[in-house]
């Protein structure tokens, strides 16, 4: 009796696996920091390795790419490998090789570039965010095509794996715009998010959108005596301040006008499914670092961090700042403001309503700059698309048929620029869960989950063109 | 036929005009900058210099004090001489012989410590704050000893010119406290303030206090992603805005609960002496370096700098301040407060009701520490007051019969100190202009007013023991 493609699957990854992890921990040893220009040729020698893994794997195209085309940005890679079928769509994976800063020092038990395998983890820098992540897809692709007994993928796949990611993709969308035609696909497949938990295998939806802006008060020409003037004139440290407070109303929902325009609004089904999640404040608050809840009016915790969009003071500064006292009333005052922005927000519009809010704001005497960084706009996929389902129904066979709920998540990514400038849905598919301590020392896999997301792989290469037909 | 007492005093000062002068410029050749730890010898220098002119003045008793009674604090000038008037009043004169750093590079058209007279003034550093009004009182005493034939003051006149003034008095209150038997008196008399203009004599009738504090706020216990966890926690940086915010409302009063408990009104009379004075919003605006004004509600710009209690924020602090952005909930942030207050307001209360009224503001989840400074009291003298009104008609009498007016001063100073450890009345009396620049390069004195003030100080000491009798 053949194998049924399920077990079959899980049996070439098993078969596989200590190849597999073996690879993922030579990629490890690369200290490829996209942060730090003296490891700069680390970055390119990962995306050399990780080309040469995807050559050998089978794609027919494996590309190098440097974002800015100079050579100098921290390179991508590109890789193609199209359908025997001709009428297969098309899936985009993305994902990243650079790497967060680690040093020992930071409390890291080993050598972060060292990688351990131990209680079935593998501990190193890179082993959850994003590598090994990247890595699981070299072995989903071969277990669909062992488990199918194809010779090339049931959809066209193409991969393209940045190495400026926690450098803030700076070129990124760039990069995606140059090369449109080739990256061109029905759907993207983000594998740099997770899970809920080990125990409660999730797919994230959407990613919330960011605009931000640095707003300058000026008041007196210079630093003037409180004592003789103050009282009198308008003060920009105040005046930063009521802006500040005025960003909210007393139920914290963002009081700019315009702001909520044209927001999704989440859906029934989408609520009710996040309140099924296992949710527990205390752990949350914990993770949080934070020691009390404070939010929108009328939502979760969840909902306030996934779905609803967001006014954050990420700095303010103004006056004198040093020991003691000193009365005076400022010259000037600075606020630094983060919009997180939800699907069916425009980050234009917010910046337009943003500088009309702000203007309004200011009494006479206080004259103010107000400059926008570059946004990221918020992506989203709904629950009922069939792309997403697809993803579910092949996490569920690689975990034994759980159930997988949704999340979204509250960060923002350049996943939302594939969507954007490709014009195509763009589905999560990670599996990293929150005790993996990205960014943080003692990064780590749990080898497993690895595993199923090499399965969770194999089995949507399979899924994908029925879903889409 | 024998001179009037007026033509008699101005006759003595005219003639001794240019032996005041030359001495004057003695002493301002000496650096005493109380600030700058280098010119320590030469505020040393500077009392002994001062003391050894009052002994050839006439004082009896002239001593040079330590405020900390260990020598290595700025040393502060003591000098007595009792009337031979059993029934005489004793007055106790205020002023400082230490001065502001200053240095040519400054923007000084000469050396600030070589002076220089030109077009009736003299220039250089401490010629109006505060040696060259401190100095006008040899030559007024002088002066009503030889107008009035005596050969000792007709008023128990004590001097006390500290050393510490220009670096905050920080040893004022305890040197006072330390010696407040020996300094007892019905009046005081401090040289260390202004008249409104050169064609408008003026007498300030009181000083704001000061109370200030700074309140640090915590919230997550590092900063944390405003990605993941914004807009569900507390963010300081937000709360520290809300506290400055909350502090005024819609009027621009001070909305702390308690603030203006027991503050002593303006009375209709001072507000139509304020009224009467030339005031140009334009030109103070200018001197104010600001582009607008704004205060509470009811008051005109004199009466909020002078008259009225102020909440004002002098610094403020927390999160990202860096070039660019930074997606973060900050751990923490900062606010600088003071508070000016006026008469009726106890600091300690102000205190207590600032706590109170911070502690309230917080969300759950935000942390904070209160730390307040050393408070000055504010000090008034009512218009009606006998010693201010022998002032005022002193005064005139050295400006030709002029109308003197009433000013305050808004800023805070030692004189409150005086009047609260010694329970006397603090009464003003300074000729110095705004355009003498205190503090600003080419700080210069009007020699015409200087010698105003000599006269005035001679008709007073002549006029206090009828006006207190």
């Amino acid at each position: 009796m053949s194998p049924t493609p399920d077990s079959a699957v899980r049996q070439y990854v098993q078969q596989h696996r200590d190849a597999f992890l073996g690879d993922l921990a030579d990629w490890l040893r690369i200290p490829s920091v996209s942060a730090q220009p003296e490891h700069a040729a680390d970055v390119r020698r990962s995306a050399d390795w990780l080309a040469e893994k995807l050559k050998e794997t089978g794609f027919p195209i494996v590309e190098v790419w440097t974002p800015d085309g100079s050579g100098a940005a921290a390179p991508a890679v590109f890789a193609s490998w199209p359908s025997d079928d001709p009428d297969a769509p098309t899936v985009l994976v993305y994902g990243h090789h650079d790497v967060q800063p680690a040093a020992r020092a930071d409390g890291w038990h080993t050598d972060p570039f060292e990688p351990r395998i131990d209680g079935g983890r593998m501990y190193g820098r890179g082993a959850a965010d994003d590598k090994g992540q990247v890595f699981f897809h070299t072995l989903g692709l071969r277990a669909h095509l062992a488990a199918t007994g194809r010779t090339a993928p049931a959809v066209n796949l193409k991969l393209l794996i940045e190495g400026e990611e926690e450098s803030g993709s700076p070129n990124f969308r760039a990069l995606v715009e140059a090369n449109a035609a080739r990256l061109t696909a029905d759907a993207v497949i983000v594998s740099d998010t997770g899970m809920w938990s080990e125990t409660t295998p999730t797919v994230c939806t959407g990613m919330r959108g960011v605009a931000d802006c640095e707003i300058t008060l000026y008041g007196p020409d210079q630093d003037i005596h409180s004592g003789s003037f103050g009282g009198a004139v308008p003060n920009p440290a105040a005046v930063a301040a009521r802006l500040v407070a005025a960003l909210h109303d007393a139920d914290e929902r963002v009081a700019i006008p315009g702001f909520y325009d044209g927001v999704t609004p989440l859906t029934d089904a989408e609520r009710e499914l996040f309140a099924e999640l296992p949710f527990d404040e205390a752990s949350w608050l914990r993770t949080a670092k934070s020691h009390g809840t404070l939010g929108e009016a009328g939502y979760s915790t969840l909902e306030r961090v996934w779905a609803r969009p967001t006014a954050e003071v990420n700095g303010i500064g103004g006056g004198y700042q040093g020991p003691g006292g000193k009365t005076i009333v400022p010259a000037s005052a600075r606020v630094k403001l983060s919009f997180r922005l939800v699907a069916g927000q425009d980050p234009e519009k917010i910046e337009l309503a943003v500088r009309d809010w702000a203007a309004a704001q200011l009494p006479r005497g206080i004259r103010h700059e107000i400059e926008f960084g570059a946004p990221t706009r918020p992506c989203l996929t709904p629950l009922d698309h069939p792309a997403l389902q697809s993803v579910a129904r092949s996490m569920s066979r690689a975990f034994d048929g759980q159930k997988i709920r949704f999340t979204r998540e509250g960060g923002s990514g350049p996943a939302a620029d594939l969507q954007d400038v490709l014009g195509a849905p763009v589905l999560f598919l990670g599996v990293s869960v929150p005790s993996d301590g990205w960014h943080a020392p003692n990064e780590k896999a749990e080898l497993d989950l690895l595993l199923k997301g090499a399965e969770s792989a194999a089995h949507l290469w399979a899924d994908l063109p029925n879903a889409l037909r």
